[in-house]
């Protein structure tokens, strides 16, 4: 026999109002009687009407977050960001992760959520211009990310750019000009790894200094492991170089880990800049240069993006592009 | 007009039958189709009929995993673990953050999940044996992690105790005899710390060692930086220690960083170890002493007999305790 409201109040000892009032998300109800409602609906199993109630109102107070990876703890740490600023508008994330595979991306941006979720927030990194028609599901959706495409949905970017120039300049102002990159990606014409070699090269040409192709080596995963294993084998050639700008924070971990094993002193024989700013780059020995892309910005302002838009605020897209911030430390500038 | 199964067809070029076994999760269809299906799903707003179907069948493919925060990297891989191993069964994780808190752990036990996934891989952090009785959910669940107690659901643990003693021996075979030990929370008597320090002082008596208890510091949360204060705190003091135990690594981690900026040698002056093997206890300088409870056997096991309890087994709970690895590296054998 079908669970109903009134079970639940009898169970809860509550009125059926109070139980209605709770699967509405009224506010103003004590948290000692929410948890009450909710854990007697759960134990009677009365699921039929909470999807009744989320398929009238289209609202389950929940929205999703993927992202590649959680190991890479970029993205573990933008989850927390995301989950503190998803918090203060009263919603809970529930977070997917893609491995970073266009194919894997395109399945879960094609996964029907309108049942589970609210909204979507969305870091590709597989994903290129010929896949933005994908992009116009009909759940609510904010981009997340560093890809340059001009998509139909709000997106929040990283500045790549100007990120990158600015550790560099940093890196040619303490007159390093053998400048070695790990991570780079040769195959891919668009994404993180090309916009940021590009600007590499870019502020080199600004500064009259060769760009030196037989330092670039690619970095598999951007994993520390696979930084230890670019700097091996960069170290193996017995190539000269004084300084090492790692496309992310990771790489110059695993590239610090490979440098002190084989006795290099960073910064002195070699400085090492990274990007992203992760919270092992303020604890790491030594302390690590990189560029702080702003998470907190980007997990709150995409929440409010997606806030309005599931509010059916239906205005034209934006691109918001947050602001870095450069933090230069003991692997560039010696001391501890 | 509501949108008809037949619709879906039409949109997406292929029969309603082969629309019918995409949502009926049915193996062998290309992943191409699988695909355009479930973008016509999207695009079209096909809700009612799959939360039709999933109150019909009782299934989703998804399961949540409900760990304390991703910030601490010891979930944020765990989550990548559970995420692979769940993967292995054609089952789609979604990640939910408690916070560490009691009463955020209980809300979430309490939030009706059985319209929104088949099954909950939870790991507590606040709950104590007290809140026992909350665990009895219908939505099937598998407890993971450190918590001592006996529950009314299958369970897998960490070997917090013999890991403890394990490492903490490797200590004591250095030589080292005034080990101070930082994370200590002494108003819990339960909980992860309170095992991990009690199995501290028990190889301590073991050996015919004191605890020496004005070197045991908390360490707030467990973060990097609140592993470092802990060490400022304890290098203030004045007081003389030749080891630390940390009770976790990050907290490690951020010791080594207050450590190192004091100019004391790691191991020559005191010797590091931690607990967890997180990726970046190997690529730290110095690489990190620790315990790895072993993740990968953590989440296979869970998920297996998560899937078994989902497939209605209603046998006896099981509580499996994984083996640990006892990690030995230059934070305390010196070397790099």
């Amino acid at each position: 026999m079908a669970v109903t409201m009134r079970d639940v109040a009898r169970a809860a000892g509550v009125s059926p109002k109070t139980v209605s009032n709770v699967m509405n998300g009224y506010p103003y109800i004590r948290e000692e009687t929410r948890t009450k409602v909710l854990a007697a609906i759960d134990s009677l199993g009365y699921r039929m009407n909470i999807s009744a109630r989320n398929l009238k109102s289209g609202r389950t107070g929940i929205i999703a977050l993927a992202v590649p990876e959680l190991s890479n703890p970029y993205f573990a740490e933008l989850a927390d960001a995301a989950i503190a600023a998803a918090g203060e508008h009263g919603l809970t994330v529930m977070i997917e992760t893609t491995g970073a595979d266009r194919e894997r991306e395109l399945t879960a941006l094609a996964r029907p959520r309108g049942h589970l979720v609210d909204g979507l927030l969305y870091s590709p990194l597989g994903l290129g211009p010929d896949d933005v028609d994908q992009l116009g599901t009909t759940t609510p959706m904010v981009l997340l990310g560093e890809r340059i495409f001009h998509s139909p949905v709000d997106h929040v970017m990283i500045d790549n750019v100007a990120g990158t120039e600015a550790v560099v300049r940093h890196l040619l102002d303490q007159g390093r000009r053998r400048i070695a990159v790990i991570g780079v990606r040769p195959t891919e014409g668009m994404g993180t790894a090309a916009i940021r070699y590009g600007a590499f090269a870019g502020t080199l040409a600004e500064y009259g200094v060769p760009v030196l192709e037989e330092l670039a080596v690619s970095g598999g995963k951007w994993h520390r492991s696979s930084g230890a294993d670019a700097m091996e084998e960069l170290l193996a050639t017995g190539r000269k170089f004084d300084a090492v700008f790692a496309l992310n924070d990771t790489l110059a971990l695993g590239a610090i880990r490979a440098l002190t094993a084989h006795g290099v002193r960073i910064p002195d024989d070699v400085a090492v800049a990274g990007f992203d700013n992760i919270d092992e780059a303020s604890f790491s020995s030594p302390t690590l240069t990189t560029v702080d892309p702003n998470r907190v910005h980007i997990a709150r302002t995409a929440v409010e993006l997606l806030v309005r838009r599931m509010s059916g605020d239906d205005s034209d897209h934006q691109e918001i592009v947050a602001p870095y911030v450069l933090h230069t430390r003991a692997s560039t500038l010696g001391t501890n």
